[in-house]
């Protein structure tokens, strides 16, 4: 069991287009770390270390080493050790990752955990391109006009063959997410509109990107960062203090889990023909993570806030996390129990698809999210009375796995 | 101090162009860590966690998330839970960094290390601007052809105007590192011929790149990649007691380093005006590093493994290290200590100019040959008697510093 803290962060509202303002990845970055800092009321020199998500910043801004921008975005930041961390779209959750073993080791007491991309300023061809940097180029992918819509629609295929699938359940999981969405000051599509027509087959209101994929089904490029504060208990316990507060009130991480499966989306699906479920490594991921936290699965669970860069994604996580038996989810979704009022709320949110999906910065801000949640401060999106959140975030086709168990 | 054990390792022969032989970045992670599991006897399905260094896949191979390819190297490391991580040219060491601290945490007992650039696919030119990526893009460096030897080539004038600076000492660097590596079976230059005036401030034999870095002053565009293994006391204890071998003949991590200074060279300069030394974020990785091994400065060093992305950035590290007082590295060079016979060989292997510099894999070769040199096993380039070595590691302009102490 984990003992790192949450001691709280905050996010950039999804919805802006940075570069549109002349604005480049520096002040997304820098944007979301000092609102971090007013909103937990930490000393910039009391932070150790710093731990960057960030996917393609190379590739968007032609940017590296985003390390570098600490000491520019804070003088007390200037020399504080940094790394940026990559897994594709999961790179957020290998920052909590390094984060939470430096503070296990004894390293640091206080880390500083930031996600970040700058994805609108570049065509949609040309970022759907850049992202395409997750599949094993060359191998893989190269008949697809955009390269995820087609990657996961083959996991939709691969559903459909092994279980039956229909597309109403994938629409299903969508209109709950833009549902969310409207309910969360940040999100991207918070404003955004549609008719019921959106969520059907209907290739004039929700026309198809690549295979079972259609407009409505695909998360979105965004611009955005997200920061959250981790510390050990010792930490905790004098930020606590501090603040008249008891230890017992602050959010913790409980459990983790991590795998990284191989990288090619055939050689997957492959592996695990025969077997219980089509993602093994990612059922791996979420066990970790329930045994680490010591429960026993989803009924223990008040909400999940999950990586839906397709309707697809999230209909898998939902059997994977075990709310149904493998080929299910359907069911969980015909119930209504992953809606806002639902028995587990899935993405309140809005996720990817609603909020946005600034795809190095998702990791960590669904588990601020998940803080968010536990700790009651959700506003509009807050799941009634919950304590226990799980997150997963994935990058590429299933190659990296990451879940987390966030409680107070 | 640190109880991190390097098992062992392997280097791929940076001599090597794989795009000429129709070969990819997959086939240099590949070949290297192949090579690291046969010289070290261990078993793929023992290794817990994979980290990986490297810069920027991305910009020269369009390939992101390496860590996907753990499991197509071997199929026992499928579903390895893996990281990349960058810091610029220190990449490598933020790997090394991250699996130490995984591994002290006790998270995992056994992690393998890779580092790995694939950067001759491309013309020099293109090189050039890929590596660009770890200035502050739109904020310094415009004017340039080549960005770092100009970036670089501020330094030097620092350096000058601080404390007056020769062209001959630093001519005497490369001197020396091209020299060592024509004892290095692996090195890039090891069968490349010099004339003296190769050495000299001669306009035919050694151009001027950008201002004070002529040809011979810059390290090489390099193919390449590293692998160490390291592990925790009891798992080394179990690798010693299976060869029949005593503990304390391993090689273990002793203490480490790490900084990560504002972006901009210019505000490195500016900071450090009328401070001790030129780089005090360098100067601290090292002292950390120093402090942590419990040990008080260079006299206790046999060997060092430092970065030589161009001369001068050798000469800076051989005040920061504290072989002189600051600005008087020259003495260092003119009384013969830094050369491979002399009382603190620095770059024995011949260094990033002339072993070569595969950017990511750098932290990971330094670390390797750190193992070597204190295990005997350097071969032709070994110092004699060696028992501890420091490395020094450098992400752009001295933003990423990162200082290791090996020692057996």
């Amino acid at each position: 069991m984990s003992d790192v803290y949450i001691l709280g962060g905050h996010q950039t509202d999804f919805s802006l287009n940075w570069s549109r303002q002349n604005k480049t990845i520096f002040d997304v970055f820098s944007s979301a770390l000092l609102g971090a800092l007013e909103k937990t009321k930490l000393d910039a020199k009391d932070i150790q270390v710093g731990h960057v998500g960030n996917f393609v910043a190379e590739l968007f801004a032609g940017q590296g080493m985003l390390g570098g921008f600490f000491g520019h975005v804070h003088p007390d930041l200037a020399g504080m050790p940094a790394s940026r961390h990559e897994g594709a779209c999961a790179s957020g959750s290998l920052a909590i990752l390094a984060a939470m073993s430096d503070i296990e080791s004894g390293r640091y007491d206080l880390a500083c955990v930031a996600g970040v991309e700058l994805m609108r300023n570049v065509t949609g061809q040309q970022a759907a391109d850049n992202l395409g940097a997750a599949i094993w180029v060359g191998e893989e992918g190269e008949e697809a006009t955009y390269i995820w819509p087609a990657m996961f629609s083959n996991l939709a295929e691969e559903y459909d063959r092994r279980y039956g699938l229909k597309y109403d359940h994938l629409a299903e999981i969508s209109r709950i997410n833009f549902a969310n969405a409207r309910r969360n000051p940040n999100a991207q599509a918070r404003e955004w509109n549609f008719t019921d027509e959106s969520f059907t087959a209907h290739d004039g209101a929700n026309p198809v990107i690549e295979g079972w994929m259609r407009r409505q089904d695909c998360s979105q490029i965004s611009d955005g960062a997200a920061v959250i504060f981790l510390a050990s208990p010792e930490r905790a316990k004098q930020y606590a203090d501090e603040r008249g507060i008891p230890l017992e009130s602050l959010a913790r991480i409980r459990g983790w889990g991590h795998t990284t499966a191989p990288m090619l989306m055939q050689r997957k699906l492959d592996d695990s023909a025969g077997a219980d479920y089509i993602l093994p490594w990612t059922r791996k991921a979420i066990t970790d993570a329930y045994a680490r936290a010591g429960i026993s699965g989803p009924e223990q669970l008040d909400a999940i806030e999950t990586h839906d860069c397709f309707s697809v994604t999230e209909y898998m996580a939902i059997d994977h996390f075990g709310l149904t038996a493998p080929g299910e989810s359907w069911k969980a979704i015909e119930e209504g129990r992953i809606g806002p009022k639902g028995a587990l709320p899935i993405n309140p949110s809005g996720g990817l698809i609603g909020l946005g999906h600034p795809v190095g910065a998702t990791g960590v801000r669904m588990m601020l999210d998940a803080f968010k949640q536990v700790t009651h401060t959700a506003g509009e999106y807050q799941v009634a009375g919950a304590k226990t959140v799980a997150t997963y975030n994935v990058g590429g086709s299933g190659t990296t796995n990451c879940s987390f168990i966030v409680e107070r």
